[in-house]
Formats: C-alpha cells, structure tokens, sequence
C-alpha cells in the first residue's frame, strides 16, 4: 500500500468516529433529557480524545513525507493537502494548551449563561481573562509555525487563506455606504405600512409547512431530516444531514426562514462528491463558504418577491389563514425585509447585520494582535456600535459585548465567516444571472436550474480548492464587495 | 494504581465506546433515513472493532491474574467476577469465526427478509446450514473452554449459569399442564362475548395516552424517552433510556401495552445502582432477568383488573370514546386476556406463548447438540406444533420455523429467555404479595410500594449476584414453575 493510501484509510477511520461524534451531539441537542447529559458528556469526550490520538499518530509525519513523492493526480494531490492541512491544525498545538483552554473555555462559558443575564461584566471579565490570555498564547504559536500574523492565524481555523489584509478592504469598502444605505431603507420603510403576526400559529402547521419548503428547496428526505432543538443548526453526516429549528406559536417568520436558511447549510452537505465521503478533500471548503450556502438560500432565494409567493400560498394553507390580512404577497414580503438597528446580531436582518459582524471583527482582530486589552472591549463596544447603526451600550453588557458565546470559549476568527457568506452569495447570484433566468426558476417552482449552478460550481468542489480559487472558478474574480452592494441596493432602496 | 483500578478505568472507556454505539443503533432504528445507512453500517462497525480491540488487550490478562490476588470488599469481587466474564466472552473465540460468523449471518439473514415472504425454505437453507454449521463451532469451543455441553455453552451467553438440565426439569413441568390449561381457557372465552376495535385510534392520540401510561409506571422522562420504530425495543443507556413503540391506528390494544412493556425493561434499566455505572456488575442480570422485568409489567401489572381500569379512564379520555362500547372494563380486560391459538410467535398471547418458546427451545437444543439436523427443522416443527397447540406447519415454511429472525444470524440460546421472564415475574409476585397490598398500590394508582421491591430486589442488584442467588434473595426459592402456573391458572380458568 502506498503511503498516500495508508493515509487515505486512516482518515477514513478518523471520519467514522467524528460520525458517531456528530450524531452523539445532534442527538444531545435535538432529543438527549438532562439527565442524559454527564454519561454523554463523558462519551463525546473520550471519542475526542480518542479522535485526536488517531489525528496525531506518530507514524502519519512519516507518511506525509513519503506520499509527497508518490505519484498523484491533481485530485490526489488536492485530498493529500487537505489531509495534511487537518493533521496540522490536529498537531500544532501543544496537549496542556489545549486541556487549559478546553477548560478556562467550559468555566468561562458556563458562568457566562447566568453572567449575561446579570449584566455581570465584572464577573465574566474574571474568567474571560483566561481565556484571552490563552487565545492569544495559541494566536502566537500558529502564528509562528504557520508565517501568519497572530490574527490571521486564527482566521486560518475557519478560513483557510482568508487575511486581514484582505478583510479590512472589503469591510472598509462596506462600511463607506453600509450606514448611509441603512438610514435610506429605513426612512423609505417609514412611509409603508406593515400588519405584524399576531394569530396562533401552531407548531404542528409550522412543522408541516416547513417540510413542505424543504420540498421545494429539494432537500434530500432520503439522506436527512427535520427536528427541533433550542438553537437552530445543521448537524449529522453529509449522507444524513439532520437539521433543526424552534417554533414560537406566536409568530411563524423566524421559523420558516430559519428552515430555509438550514436547508442551504443541509444541500451543501447533501450535494458534497461521493467520491471523497469520509475525508477532508470531501468536506465544506469553510465557514464562509458553508454560510454562502445557506446565506444563498436565505437572502438570495427565501426573501425574493417570487419565493415570498410560494410561502405565502403554503402559509395560508398550512394555516387556513386566507382571510387573515397579514397573508398577502406584499405583508409578508415586507415582514421578510423589514429593517431595525437593534443591539442583538442574531436578531438582526440581513441590512443591520454586517454592522454587527465588521464591529466584532475589529475588535477581536485588535484584541488578538495585542492593540487593546480585554478591558478595553466594553467600551470599544460602545463606540463603534454608536458610530456605526448610532445605538449606545454603555453599561448594558448583556446586549453589548457579553451577548455572543463565541468569545467564551475563545472562537476568535469565527465572526467575518457570517459576511463572508452573504458577499459570496450575492456574487454567485451576479454571476449565475448571466446563465440561468432565477426569477423565472423560482416563480415555476422548479427551482433546479439554480440548484444545478450551485451544485457544479461549489458542493461537487467541496475542498478540492482553495477558496480564492473556488471563488474565481465560479464567478471569474475573487471576492468583490460591489456585488453586495448592488444585491441590497436593490432590495431595500 | 492497582491492577484491580486499572481494569475498572478500562472498562469505564471501552463503555463510553459502546454509549455511542447504543445511540447510534437507537437513532439508526428510530430516526435515520434508509440513505443514511450505509455510512453508519460503516461507523458502527468501526466501533466495534475498536470495542473488541479494547476488550482483547494483551494486558488484561496480567491485570486479571493480579487482580485476583489483591484485597477487594464483597462488591469489588463480583465487579471483577463481571469484567472477567465479560472479557472471556470477548477472547474466547478466534477472530476467523467471528467474521466468518458474521458474514454468514449477515447474508442468511439479509435473504431470509424476502425468503420469508416467499416461503422459499429452500433457499433460505442453503444460506442457514453454514450459520448452523459455525455456531456448532461456536458452540463446541465454548464447550471445552467453559466445561459445558455445547448448548449449554451458548445458553451461557444469554444466561449465564443456566443449564439444560434445570431447563429440562422446567420446561417440562410446564408441557404436562399447559396444553389442557389453554383448552380450558379457550372452552370459557367461547362461552363469552367480545368487541374487537373499530374506530380510527390517531397516532397523536396513542402516544400521548402512552406518555400518560408511562407517567403512571413512573417512568423517569429526565432519563429516557418514548419514539416510534417498525420493531418496538428499549435502546440507550442507564442514564438516558430510549423506548420505541409501533402504532397501528385501527387499533390501540397492542401500542399501549407494548409500551407497558418496554417500560420495565426501561425502568430496569434506569434504576440500575449508580455507584456501578458504566461497569460490568453495574449491567443487568441477564436476558430473562430483563424480560422478568418487563414481564412483570405487563403481565403482572399492566393486564391485571385494576390497571386496566386506570386504562379504561385514560383511554376513553384520550380517544374522547365515552360511548364507545370497546371501552368498558369487562371488554378491555377480554381485548387483554384472549387466548388464541397461532403460527406466530411475536402475536402469541401470554398463555400460549411459553408453547412457542419451548418449542423453539427443544429445536435449537437438539439442533447445537448434534442430535438433529438442519435439514430436519421443518418436519420437527410441525411434529411439535402440532402436539402443543395442534395445528400444522407443514409446508408452511413461513409461519413456523423460517418467522424469527433469531436463528437466521445464529441466536441460538436466547429463546428460553422469554419463558424464563414470565416465570420469574410470576414468582416476585407470589413473594412480593406477603409484604405488599399489589391489588391496592395498582387501585390507588400510586405503584411505589410495587417499583420499592423491585429497586429493592432486583434494580439495585444488578449483576452482583450470579441469577440463581439474586432468584434466592429476592423470592427465598431457586426459579419454581408452579409460581407461573398458579398465576396463569387464577387469570385463565
């Protein structure tokens, strides 16, 4: 067996373990009672453990050395990258690093739950501390076997590739007409008119029609399925992708987009190549690719006048609601693109939102790379959230700089994935225009013409490159802010 | 660390390896989507690899050997007894008949799906007599390692410590009373009249009464929950319990008191001591010992007079039936009491079903035994139905010996089980009913004092006894098959 193939099978062994893991946490998340939660705890943990010796194995240096020499073909070549591109992240961090962050991260975060609701930022900033402390510690390590600034190094987790260099040109071009374009839609949403929910919309009709606009998205049933859990996610194994949402019987809106937004997570995983089940060349390229999917299927499908058409005829149905006045095509089209400067990024809509991203980009950015301290975040907080949507924080932690799990247990680089996607989204609209009529799709029903687009140029590609090459394969340029612009130029102007 | 302590946290890991397993297998029957199977055949094959692998260790040898020698308290000793047991099960069959085992069995019972259907014996022959032949393998170095007869041997898999001869003496106790008992009842229920179901039983209906029939057994919802698969079974672990029940909406009879039954396999399960969790002696008894337990819930309790009573409110509540003439007590109690005649098995009811086992049990003895053939099992069958419940299998492959999928992948020994529970259940309530008022705890629908010698007796015993003396302990007397037949009698005649 050439080295390239002991490799292969190892991490063929490695991906049916992280299957148990994925399914063990779906399960712990959409069905587990709390009682169930310290023997499934213990469970996860040695199945990490056991996953992060199979990921470290002396032998596999060895391996990767000698299959570098063997020959491959460009697929070859790509899968071994890919390969060597997880043992690397598996590798180069020393074990007590990650035990103290593991749990600095689970005190930090566990505090955090009650902290928040307190508005204790004293409390938290105590253990936050440590956590930032070894963020910063690990910032350094990867920054230096990895030739990256400590920032960017963290980036690499989650965006392989992606830098501040070119993050802060693109969230520097945003921000020069983001808050102009925010100001706009909000006064031109002050002449309308809107008739909010205010029915009972029960989980049982919220569920059926959920299902029924996972049809119409074409969602696998044979390889995933629809439940709930408290935070919405996509989770399971790409030949069994199990997302979830929550229902509020007093408003529908969240759920369904919430659905529609997981469906594009959940095809992406679905539309993965067969060819590459069960290694790393056969995974999502990144987070920002993953959110391009389902940012795609949100902002690009979901919240479309034409889309809006079909909900609406599924809703008053699933709901026997025809005489109901929020049920017409311009209501819910306007309850789907309605604007609001509020403090909270999860609630925020789709024009507020990338305020919220660029604001914890800097900040963590600056915080990491050592230009402020953990201290300092309140009140840099403050600031920026009054410069950018003019809304203050001051004192309010809890809907300020506390509001976020990722920070808790050190998730620093995450946050620019969120934007990432909606640009790439609306690039890939840019794009797909020139070749498929979408509107014309989506008005049919038979939306395959845009899933085909979607599935040649980026689930079929999965991590056979890198993204800036993904991106320019799809769309013929790397990635462009211009095309955001326009997509909500468009949409709220 | 002693070398008892190492043996403790080793099988402390290899039990979070089979968590997973046990969770994945209950998702893979409960929730997963026929696309899904092939990567999680994949997965859970893995880990049980990885299982056998941590359960054959050259080291545990060394460790046993010491163990043996160091100072242990009572409970200590019977946790050794367990872990060697269970690592003797593990080592002692060579690897080649283990596969070559579960590839024959993989395959006999993979065409028996459709066989069975076909009444096709002949084919289903030629995949069974390498199944027959390699459990005789089996069986027979069971034998000389273990000093057993062959079919003792495999017995011990199931039921450690029971024996042929103590089956013998049992069994055939039961076949000088039961053949005329059956007659009689069936004389006495044709002199009464009945009123079978005929309304439409909503799923949604069913599972909620299930619930409420749960809450009454005090099932403990913090650590386990009710789902639906095509073969009802109770799954998970201790400490998050999953049972599954089928509904059939034209009729209610057999959801409802299937989930009675899957409740005390539940029940067993969750009130198993804490201070063994995760360990060997900290696992239950044994098979029949299981079904002892469910057993007595549904035999004992869930179709005694006064539980059906409490049925009969909870049901005509749920299905709003006030005036459907099936939801009497009288009608209710005959629905769960007829006795009928059948080919099959799993549709038995609780008189006539020990006929089948023991059927089964005389097959599957004579056959591991060397004293009958393969080819003879049909033949043999139809003499045996015939002369127990009089009705002829000739030629019906289908509904005699080809129905259970037990033998199809080499199950031989766990048949008598099922018998054995129903006996021991019937001998708890024969003890319990010196210290306990059962008729006025079900009444009172408080069953306490009825779960508190259970706890007391069995629950919280696990496995720290060997089952003749947790038999002993609990009832004063080894396993008595008059206790059954005074029970069937007082319900039956």
């Amino acid at each position: 067996m050439s080295n390239y193939d002991q490799l292969i099978s190892h991490y063929q062994t490695i991906n049916h373990f992280n299957h148990a893991q994925a399914m063990l946490g779906w399960d712990a998340a959409a069905n587990m009672p709390a009682g169930g939660n310290e023997a499934r705890s213990n469970a996860m943990a040695e199945l990490s453990v056991h996953v992060h010796r199979l990921s470290t194995q002396p032998q596999l240096s060895e391996w990767f050395n000698n299959a570098e020499n063997e020959t491959l073909t460009t697929e070859q070549t790509a899968s071994l990258r890919e390969m060597k591109r997880q043992w690397l992240q598996a590798t180069l961090l020393p074990e007590e690093l990650v035990q103290a962050q593991s749990k600095a991260g689970s005190k930090c975060e566990h505090a955090w739950r009650t902290q928040r609701q307190e508005n204790d930022w004293t409390g938290f900033e105590k253990n936050w501390k440590e956590v930032v402390t070894l963020s910063r510690e690990e910032a350094q390590i990867r920054s230096d076997i990895l030739g990256l600034t400590p920032y960017d190094a963290m980036l690499d987790k989650f965006e392989p590739d992606t830098t501040t260099v070119s993050l802060d040109v693109l969230f520097s071009d945003v921000k020069t007409w983001l808050p102009e374009l925010i100001e706009k839609a909000l006064a031109k949403q002050q002449t309308e008119s809107i008739i909010m929910p205010s029915g009972i919309y029960p989980t049982a009709a919220q569920k059926s029609l959920g299902l029924d606009i996972m049809k119409l998205l074409k969602f696998d049933f044979d390889h995933g399925r629809l439940d709930q859990s408290v935070h919405p996610f996509c989770g399971g194994v790409p030949s069994d992708v199990r997302i979830t949402t929550r229902y509020d019987e007093s408003d529908f809106v969240q759920a369904l987009m919430g659905i529609v937004h997981e469906t594009g997570h959940a095809r992406y995983e679905q539309g993965l190549p067969k060819a590459f089940a069960g290694l790393p060349v056969g995974e999502a390229r990144s987070m920002g690719i993953h959110e391009s999917q389902s940012l795609f299927f949100e902002m690009q499908i979901g919240r479309s006048k034409d889309f809006i058409t079909h909900l609406l005829r599924l809703s008053k149905d699933a709901f026997n609601a025809h005489k109901d006045p929020v049920f017409t095509e311009d209501n819910l089209y306007k309850l789907y693109t309605r604007v609001d400067k509020g403090f909270i990024r999860v609630d925020a809509d789709e024009l507020t939102y990338p305020a919220h991203v660029i604001l914890r980009y800097e900040i963590e950015r600056d915080l990491i790379n050592g230009l402020i301290e953990h201290t300092d975040v309140p009140e840099v907080w403050d600031e920026k959230m009054k410069a950018t949507l003019g809304i203050s924080t001051k004192g309010n932690f809890k809907n300020g700089c506390m509001q976020d799990i990722h920070w808790t247990d050190g998730a620093f680089g995450y946050f620019p994935s969120y934007t990432l996607g909606a640009m790439y989204a609306a690039q890939y609209k840019a794009t797909m225009t020139q070749t498929v009529d979408i509107d014309a799709a989506i008005k049919s029903g038979d939306l395959t013409p845009i899933f085909q687009w979607l599935s040649d140029n980026i689930w079929s590609q999965a991590s056979l490159h890198t993204t800036d090459e993904l991106i320019k394969r799809a769309t013929g340029e790397t990635l462009n802010a211009a095309h955001f612009k326009k997509h909500l130029e468009g949409r709220y102007l």
